[in-house]
């Protein structure tokens, strides 16, 4: 069983949009906290990683969306590692309604490691405490 | 051929983020003005269908991050449907420098026809305007 | 003393510019986030007013932006009434760094009462339950 | 009388909010890509400035909402320089409706020059040449 990470907030009002939900374009930006928030509990942080000099560059976004999130809904990302190369990280991810555990969305993000110069670069063995 | 949609614009300095290029959420925001652009340059507007009753509610999206986009860069992003059913439409999309014409992204969405109710129903006959 | 909420959460990787630190657009999401906390600890959502017919519009907006936020920073927003009357309300905002205490930015916002259509209306009785 | 800067574009479905019109957040990225359209209508940009090791961060923001927008409008921010001084500037803006040239919104904006270390620095010469 790989480690779970389970971030939960309110959505905000400046997230929903004239449909009266959540715009889709902000499950995106749920991914980015879940992955921050990921990386919280595993007790590092991407801010260490960037002071390191180096980042993980998205390379491929799918989301699947399957019921609206409502404003003042509180929301669960479940957020997990499901593939660690020297090269790339696969996150994968659940988004739910915190009290009733309903799937909201699922989805995956695809990551490469650069370095200050934007170039492909080794994952540091630093980032090993995590990824196991 | 499809009818294919261009929609230039400068990307925005809040769009950048600490890695110092636009963040890929935003991406997604392209994707949503090069289809309400497609509409417009089809002689609609979403807004019509709203008021009319129907909502377009996203199910899918897929995008392939390419080469990062730098704040000032002007942007084409190229919109065509590539399916249209009853229920649901999928449209493609290219993100393209303007000047050099570099392919930044690629991208998928798949689209569902809700009503006020949220149930799902039939694209009016209306909308087959521009969907051929 | 007037009823003040405490609002803490991270600050989203999203939410950073190309200078590294928080965009000042942001600030306002924020505020508005304060807001909506500020009815929940008051017992109340401001999706309730919503479903009455009620919405709050903001007519005036000023922030004082006083020291960088940094992504990861953990930032507490307190939120106060300061003003209500028939029609309008006014909040005042610190944006406070969650552990340092030190303080980022000051706020006020002003806002309206409007009914479905629009128009200018009183304020509900219902709301005075928070108003004190 | 000062250089003034129109810059038009449609607002964005991802922009509104609930409340079925563009969420008041936003206005303030379109006033800080009023300032990105300014600088490259005087023949510079904030890229290059930024590449010089210069930067404009915020310090105050003052926005008065006059008349709500809606999705799809196109709209024509004004900007102009009120105030050039060695270390700071004040920017002034109108938002209009291009179409009826309603106006929707004022703003003032004032911001401070720092340098790669985040300390206050006076305003290069090179800037003077849009500062008239």
């Amino acid at each position: 069983m790989p480690f779970i990470a389970e971030t939960t907030f309110h959505v905000r009002y400046v997230e929903t949009d004239a449909q009266g939900v959540v715009n889709h374009a902000h499950y995106v930006s749920y991914l980015e906290e879940g992955r921050s928030d990921y990386l919280r509990q595993r007790g590092s942080s991407y801010a260490n990683f960037e002071r390191d000099g180096y980042f993980l560059a998205v390379t491929d976004l799918n989301v699947r969306y399957l019921k609206a999130i409502h404003y003042d809904n509180k929301i669960t990302v479940r957020t997990w590692l499901t593939e660690a190369r020297s090269r790339t990280l696969t996150f994968q991810y659940e988004i739910r309604h915190t009290e009733t555990d309903e799937l909201h969305a699922t989805a995956i993000t695809k990551h490469i490691c650069l370095n200050r110069t934007g170039a492909v670069t080794r994952i540091p063995e630093s980032w090993a405490q995590w990824m196991d």
